[in-house]
């Protein structure tokens, strides 16, 4: 009767965007239930504010994380995994806290700082027997599953060329700094203290990294980079070059300063069958062109679809899904997952980004970092 | 610390789509719970299973609307409001026994069969001081939202032409029987005694008569109406013209067999000093031609528009918000009004469709029907 | 080794956009040559100024289209057709004129005020077995050809609904009169003396009307409307009902006072196997959809289309064409025609509007004038 | 009132599409007129049947081009200016041919197989005064030239990065060979013999760096560049990385084996005031966002746009121009320069693509095939 499966929240008060958005996604489950928090670490008042509205028992709403694992990890009713909506810097050690504490963990992107800080957290959590899932969110869209489900029924071939970016125009106005006045953009992601090595590529190279891999399956063999700072500490822009495992070539570009973008991430897989064509800002469609053929506009839910991927379509075609879906999706895997393991099921067949997702993106951000650093040069990755 | 509203459902079990919708986008509000239902009144192992799978107390899955209004209404922690998610021909006496026994009410459209009873229900609201809405969920959507402050604001200057639709496709297979096997789409909105007088007009047109009226203010003071049955009972395609009370003309179109078309509910508002087009399914933009000017491309939640319109919005620009926030944001308003009623205060600027504004639907649908059945006759509606 | 067919233009001055167009467009086809011209009624410096600057001999620069009509006829070498680019009040004294002297004529649209009139040129022409072209214009585009074909064919099976439009913006202005100030915009369109009695549906109303007649084959049985003057002496904007003669309706929708919109001629075609939609202002792609499968975008030139629609491009696939192209195609047609009359074979295949189109859409701007005066009456065409 | 400028055309008999694409474009022009052709080295038959066809003296259809450059040197009517439209291996010497026997040139990219000999053209056309246009076709759009000058009047500011590309499908066939079977694709431009170093990159790569400096004004100063071949000889697929001499970077991409792509030419040019996005399958808009304010769709020939370049629009806004207009204001520049330094009259200013930017083009094409060829190595270009 009571919900299947309870969880927790580091980050994420009520002032914060991208908590509300991991909650009612979260909601779109009936199987589970927020249970704990600790919402903010620099506001009491925030933190406890937060579960107020929430409605959660003031008893599980703690003003530090490591308590918080240490209680929910005692009590008979404690939550089944946390997800950490925090900032960069603290990802690592927050995660490693409940694995320790023996809960299963959901956390932001970039997973760490250091690769070898991300390859510990998946030891950590194997060890432990723990799931560990990376908020690769985009990969939640159905059109995203459908498209992987294309790429390995082999409806595009081989792939030979991909084209992928993600620009934003959100820190265009720090290009223009107004004298006396502290830049009004000026936020922790540009920060290396609190993001670490990288802001741009850290941010949302890193989503184009990930949701290529997801799609296609391949690996990134070696890479070489030209970044811009723009006289800022880190990365505002970047051009990037792959190589696959296959031996094809790809191009990504990411930025925070094109104006008249907003969250462009925009994919196109060339393969010698086909083509898919996929922008996040219209998520529900698919531009398909079969080799010698017209371009298809396929979307989720259709009968031309198969089955297994439209099933995690939540709407009824031809009413848009927005990001809550893709972020529902993902939980609702990982929350699937938990539900496996708790039967001792295994749990590798689960759709959610994993540990290694994450460690396979702290490697490519430390690549491009490096790359860049040294005029373009190749970097390895296999 | 507990939510401060309930609610309850009736229809809507976890195999209809449409409940499914409704209950994660009022989850995104963490001010209510679902307490209570009467899922499926056909299938009392559905009923059931919905209730478990939700989580409810047992004794509060009941089997039939009347018992969950009068027992609901007899406890102290009683539900707040009902939503009714049932087929049309229900609705009128769903929502009387819950008016009668003191519970606001949020219902789907088309709200009645006849203009009377949707007059009843708005008599019997207001003698007991209820709350009545009706799911006009497309004016959810922010841009919605936008683009009625804008009119409001004059951009558009008076509103000469109004041009809009809403087609879909998946009725189109009804077209082509097979002999000897049931059609396959064979649903109960085609179905006189279960949809009423209309199918098409009254399930996807009169959306468009509330759209335009939420956007423009404008009432039509009278149409002329041709719809197409194709063999069937009930309208499948409809084409009317519209004569508003400022003396400007529209066209509306809608219909259910129009191949390559979803949920294509679209807008284009010329007034004498620009212009508007907006489309639901790519529900984040709306495009503005400024009279002699180059049209722009706007989208939620930025710079360049209003506060008080961009303050809908539940995700930051550039990523979709899909429909789910559309319905999130008429439950918010309603469920904003509920808590203001409870402390006294005067509920009228809450923004969420009402009982008039079903009555209106039910009138348009008449009016459409009428004149269909007399050769295109204009039909007065002020 | 010279051109095999010499052709003359009566109006269309250096001045004037249209002719420089229609010029252009027929040189496209090296078959032909400017011979003759009558220019400028009013303006003898624009009449010799523009044989000048076509290389024209003076000669046979005429002040009077009569006299061009008479000594052309006279020449040995004269003119083989004329191209009329006038006012609509001129059409159908100088088609006369023409016809009378033996010469083919391709005239602009609407071809003449009354019905009469152009069943008049009808008789004339085929009594003097002369060809009678009229420029729709559109209709030479590959897609519409395209579109055509398929009809027949079959793809989309019996057309069930028809919606199609053609907003401009360009007299918007003219709803703002700015006092003591001529209209900057008043133009002969707005002038019954000139225009007759229609200056919207006359100038583009009907090449909707035109456009659908052929790409379907469907006839108007009969049609209601709804025009607005917005205070000047013709209509500006009109909303029309039709009834093809296959039972199915459609509705058309022209305006010059829509802000943002340019020739937005647009054409979306619902059959009961699927569906086509074209947008002048994209002329080079349509959007087919079959029924039950995913939409496709078509464009000319490609292998997936039929040969015979091919042929008419003029441009490799991926390059636009533009609207000189389908100007071009209606030129190249109506110049094949003669050459094969010459050799007395048939001309009925060629592929270009005739005066039969040209007594349509005569009748059609009656009839939608005629409605609208009478409140939206439906008016029988057939 | 004979046409004041003759011309002559080397290649593009009546069976190449190119060739009449020329020659229609030619013709939108009433100052000019088709005198000579060589159209056909390989087959006499094709060159006379041309000849024929077009209503050439016979005397002036030529068996080579070095008879027809002496000969039409000689004559006192002899023709004013060259196009020539052959494979690449010709350019350097036809051209030389007729500029030293002091006749205009304008010849299609890439203008030569090595920089040396694009220099020596350069150093000819000037020791002899004679105008050299390359027929950078793209450039003569007028979105071109409105966005160049927009760059030119600051509206994008600083340039801070490029995002181009050309993705073509038409040699997609050519990585499925069918045994047993001839490539029907095989054709010249995959051939080094004929072609010279590249296919991709030369063909279509050269038109993204041209078109990028033509709107911006920014020089590469270095670049590096990974292409594949697929097997083939010659590239089939380039992506490239730039850095222009303003400190920006920018990445271009070329293939001929993108399925679902036609000729995709394509640039976003991002500035720190804003920004710029242009298609070339559809010339008549632009993009046009200003830092902090929404994206404008801008289309020639409106008021919003400055005079000077709406000035090259040959049709009214609203009515697609397509490519014929490109080429057209290429050569209606081209002649008017002719026109010019017939009177003495300095001819910089007239606004078409020179024998620096063909030199410009082969340096590019090198600098590309040498990176590859050193593992993406930075190769400079300044």
């Amino acid at each position: 009767m009571n919900p299947k499966v309870n969880y927790g929240m580091v980050g994420g008060d009520i002032g914060a965007f991208i908590g509300n958005v991991h909650r009612k996604a979260i909601s779109f489950d009936p199987r589970v239930r927020l249970a704990a928090g600790c919402f903010s670490a620099s506001s009491e008042n925030k933190n406890r504010e937060t579960g107020e509205v929430l409605g959660l028992d003031p008893e599980r709403v703690y003003k530090s994380y490591l308590e918080m694992a240490q209680k929910e990890a005692a009590r008979p009713d404690g939550i089944d995994f946390v997800t950490i909506v925090t900032p960069n810097v603290t990802h690592y050690e927050i995660a490693k806290a409940f694995l320790e504490n023996g809960i299963h963990v959901l956390c932001e992107k970039p997973l760490t700082f250091t690769v070898e800080q991300a390859e510990e957290l998946k030891d950590l959590s194997e060890k432990r027997n723990l799931l560990f899932g990376v908020n690769y969110s985009y990969t939640g869209y159905v059109l995203a599953k459908v498209m992987r489900e294309m790429v390995k029924e082999g409806k595009i071939g081989k792939v030979i060329n991909v084209n992928a970016e993600y620009p934003q125009e959100w820190l265009l106005d720090d290009l223009h700094p107004v004298p006396g006045q502290e830049l009004k953009l000026s936020v922790w992601r540009k920060d290396p203290a609190v993001a670490g090595i990288s802001n741009c590529v850290g941010d949302i190279g890193s989503h184009i990294e990930n949701f290529i891999y997801y799609v296609t399956g391949l690996k990134i063999r070696r890479l070489l980079a030209v970044t811009n700072h723009f006289g800022q500490p880190l990365d505002l822009n970047a051009n990037i070059l792959v190589e696959y495992d296959n031996g094809a070539n790809g191009a990504y570009w990411c930025s925070q300063v094109a104006a008249g973008t907003l969250n462009g991430l925009a994919v196109r897989i060339y393969g010698d069958e086909g083509s898919l064509e996929w922008k996040q800002e219209d998520p529900d469609y698919v531009r398909y062109t079969p080799r010698g053929e017209a371009p298809r506009i396929l979307t989720r839910g259709n009968s031309y679809l198969k089955e297994k991927a439209a099933a995690w379509s939540q709407m009824p075609t031809g009413h848009p899904e927005g990001l809550h879906v893709a972020f529902a999706n993902i939980y609702k895997a990982f929350i699937s997952a938990i539900l496996a393991s708790r039967e001792g099921k295994n749990t590798d067949e689960f759709d959610f980004p994993r540990v290694t997702d994450g460690i396979n993106g702290v490697k490519f951000i430390h690549a491009v970092v490096e790359s860049a650093k040294n005029d373009a040069k190749w970097i390895n990755l296999l």
